[in-house]
């Protein structure tokens, strides 16, 4: 089967087209019916499947980068009266339970990215909702800063999973409604239960949407709309953005490289290692930056594309390992230059898509190991990579005639609160929850270059192995993890990397995921007589009537 | 078959022994291994099935009402080298899906009431970690305020699910673990995947128990953390406990009759309607309402017996209706009561038990729906019951030829935080968390006797009907209900009812559960070579090692 790519631009966009006018962009879904990612699958209605995602998950990623004149972006529909009609029936019922999963999984992480767009960055979204919005249609418009919904007596809102096709909404619906539109739960019952959805004045009585506003004055309200979000906006006005070039990957049988990264795919062992290569030499000032081929920048999109990949392609794969290879002095220095420059837009931009990809890592479902060895340049921000897995195993002092230097680790100011986790929390604040005085030393021990004696004193690494040791006790751990359930450690992980404070973030990938997962597996969804089955072809799906 | 009943007493114990000795109470874990709910499974080693936790439960909540004079309760086992050795894995494996998750919710629900038991009613728990305790045998230490664990060089605390059974501990195991605990993810993730367990010192350094204590000290050390657990309650020295009779209680074809609660059945429907009748005449102040006869405890001992009965024993009943009769006026005086007595011991806890009978029915999975008609009741704390339900209708005047009064609602103070929900607030507060003035509005109509108009004005209501459409609009309602997949109706409940703050208490019964739930019906743990049926046959469970 040919991978699932996610590398995409707006040339090659099929569904989505991307106009900038000044600090106002337009995004406009028109679904091409015959382009559906799975063969035989007609995407009806503004319907969508991946492949239609991925295309917006690149449209909001450019929009920061190479647009930072564009301060508000308007979603709205190319066609006559549907904006969207939520993920494509067909092509999630053709689809396995783990393809399932990880398309509700990209999709949440595109709507959380629009709405970090908003907050982190000042780019506002607006959802001009004209014709019907369902399922999730209605989730995309409310992952927006706002909702105009037209009052033409026709359009409307709904969430109509559960009557339609007996599954929650998958793409935060029922969470947003919830805790971020904060609905009435018996009318967020009564909504989430009617199939034909609500209309007009009721839906923002409701608090569905935030404002309704009728045909005759559409145009110049969503234009006003949009200006008035635009003029809530940090961004600047002036800069010139940077164009991200199509990435270069070479995919083979037992590795996929890029230019930074090098990922081997043992498929005997049922691992993937993932090997960062350090930068060359660090530019000097935030003005040598201002290009994609800046490493932090370079090497955060070609990490992003390898989980991608992973988690789409490889899903045997149950272990990521990760390594690095490199001058820590280098990657000091970049570190040091994201801290100070933090005030320039497109460092910004950096820091802030590298929480995202770290976050995409907290959220793959494989067991994480970071391997520290002599030779590697684990500072500061990179070293983020180490207290996002699940376990971190440092070599202590260096191997016989190998003259890498030996391993040592070093934070730095940003991994203090630079990247927090969707708890809201450093990684470290998290890993110390219980032991605040250990948050403290580590703080105290910023810029130093920690042994694995140190580290593991410290409580940064989970065990540190000698020469003598080393290659038994890694071997050992990942093979007795290789044998575990990959159903077990799926759910370990999503409850052991995500201690303390929840955030709407945290609910939707946790709890909502969760009993999505659930409901995905049930009979009642998927079997032979169940609702996504019998969607479509006039007969009534059978429901076994035993609540659990 | 025999439906599974909650009701017992220490005098029917089979598992556990209960000994009062002034301030401290001891309770003892005996399983006797013939005394399964399963025939055919030997509970071997103190493991447990749902029986065994039927006492627990029974033995927790006397402890509160029966024994003021307890101010700190010691958990031990009585037998040798071993403290619980978790859930029964032969039962686990023979029960249904269903049966399971009933099983995990039921135990949380009493581990919950040991920690609901320690900070709000006084009555401090201690761990006395002799032997083994491993999977549940450990999450229920983990509940208690304290764990000693003998430091004999055998005695271990182990989650060994995920390695010896591919499923999560199922029993609040892993948030108690990264919330109240507080252990360093990456030692979390180690403990979790060793079957082994963790011993002495090094259990002591992972936060995985308080203390640690030499055979040849053991019972003065228990003795003395008892006594100082103890020395920290605000419970009555020398106040006389309530015996808590045995509830009375008719099954039939077509109803469960109680004195002050009727269950109609109606299994064409998919129903069961719970009907509560008002009580006769108040008691005029505290001293009257020291007995087991109090309205208000009598009703809340048989809500709660209803509800797990239905849970148990009829699954198919997917939708609970809630109705009242009786004297509104009747009712005030003892809501009166249950606010101003608020400091008497013995109204504490009648206050405490409401609460986690309304937190019971939060966590029921069914839907739940509301009917104040004329001659209703529901006021003040018998009101929480409109507010748990997930739609609410009401009456609007009255009916022609019917001689009962019209039908009010009325608030009163104990409706604004007496009675919190699992995420900390009041159901009136996360009701109107997107409208604090709806709050306020509430607020300020207490007492009032709220007729159908004013409780939709307010917000408290989801609909009102007069006679004309009443009988159609909620038949139709019921039937439509009764329709919809009940997967998806339990995941939709569980995400709407649940907005606004996460506790220790909602991430157990959300996030940890609903993974709980995934992984219960996964091949990899239920289907034929998975490891819940591989178990003890010696055969090495089968993996698809996709990871989802």
């Amino acid at each position: 089967m040919t991978p699932i790519d996610f590398r995409t631009d707006p040339s090659r966009y099929r569904h989505w087209r991307l106009d900038c006018n000044g600090p106002i962009a337009t995004l406009t879904l028109d679904v091409d019916p015959a382009g559906g990612l799975y063969p035989g699958t007609e995407l009806k209605l503004n319907s969508y499947d991946l492949g239609v995602d991925i295309e917006l998950a690149d449209a909001v990623q450019r929009l920061r980068f190479e647009h930072p004149e564009v301060h508000a972006v308007v979603i709205g529909s190319g066609k006559d009266n549907v904006f969207c009609a939520g993920a494509n029936i067909g092509a999630l019922a053709k689809s396995t339970h783990g393809d399932k999963v990880n398309f509700c999984k990209f999709t949440n992480e595109t709507r959380l990215a629009i709405e970090d767009a908003s907050e982190h960055s000042g780019q506002r979204y607006l959802a001009a909702v004209s014709g019907a919005a369902a399922g999730g249609g209605y989730e995309l418009a409310a992952s927006c800063d706002w909702i105009t919904l037209i009052d033409d007596r026709r359009s409307s809102v709904s969430l109509p999973e559960l009557p339609l096709l007996a599954v929650l909404p998958g793409t935060g619906g029922l969470t947003r409604l919830t805790d971020k539109r904060k609905v009435r739960r018996d009318r967020a019952d009564l909504f989430c239960t009617t199939e034909e959805g609500v209309r007009g004045q009721r839906a923002l009585d409701w608090r569905l949407v935030d404002e309704i506003a009728p045909p005759s004055s559409w145009d110049e309200r969503i234009a006003e709309r949009a200006a008035a979000l635009a003029a809530t906006s940090d961004r600047p006005a002036d800069a010139k953005g940077v164009v991200l070039p199509p990435l270069e990957r070479e995919i083979g049988d037992s590795a996929v490289t890029y230019p930074n990264l090098r990922v081997a795919l043992d498929r005997a062992k049922r691992r993937a290692e993932i090997t960062v290569y350090g930068p060359d030499t660090p530019p000097k000032a935030a003005a040598d930056v201002h290009n994609a081929a800046f490493w932090p920048l370079a090497l955060a999109r070609e990490l992003d594309d390898a989980i991608l990949h992973l988690r789409a392609n490889e899903p045997e794969l149950g272990i990521i390992v990760f390594r690095s290879e490199g001058d820590p002095g280098a990657v000091a220095a970049i570190d040091t230059l994201l801290d100070e420059c933090a005030d320039d837009w497109f460092v910004r931009e950096i820091r802030l898509y590298w929480k995202r990809v770290l976050k995409r890592i907290d959220m793959t479902s494989r067991s994480l190991f970071a391997l520290i060895e002599p030779g590697n340049c684990f500072v500061g921000f990179l070293a983020e990579l180490v207290f996002a897995a699940d376990r971190a195993l440092m070599f202590a002092g260096s191997r016989a005639g190998d003259n890498r230097p030996e391993a040592t680790l070093s934070l730095s100011a940003l991994n203090f609160g630079a990247f927090p986790m969707g708890n809201g929390l450093s990684r470290l604040a998290t890993r110390f929850l219980g032991e605040p005085a250990s948050l403290e030393r580590a703080s105290e021990a910023i810029a130093e270059r920690l042994s694995a004696e140190d580290a593991e004193r410290l409580g940064l690494v989970t065990a540190a192995y000698d020469e003598v040791d080393w290659d038994d006790e890694v071997r050992l751990m990942l093979e007795e993890r290789a044998s575990f359930s990959p159903d077990g450690l799926t759910g370990l992980e999503a409850n052991l990397r995500f201690a303390g404070p929840e955030t709407m973030e945290t609910r939707i990938l946790g709890r909502l995921t969760a009993w999505q997962n659930w409901i995905f597996q049930r009979p009642n969804a998927v079997g032979d007589g169940g609702a996504l089955k019998s969607y479509g072809t006039g007969k009534r799906p059978h429901f076994d009537p035993r609540r659990v």
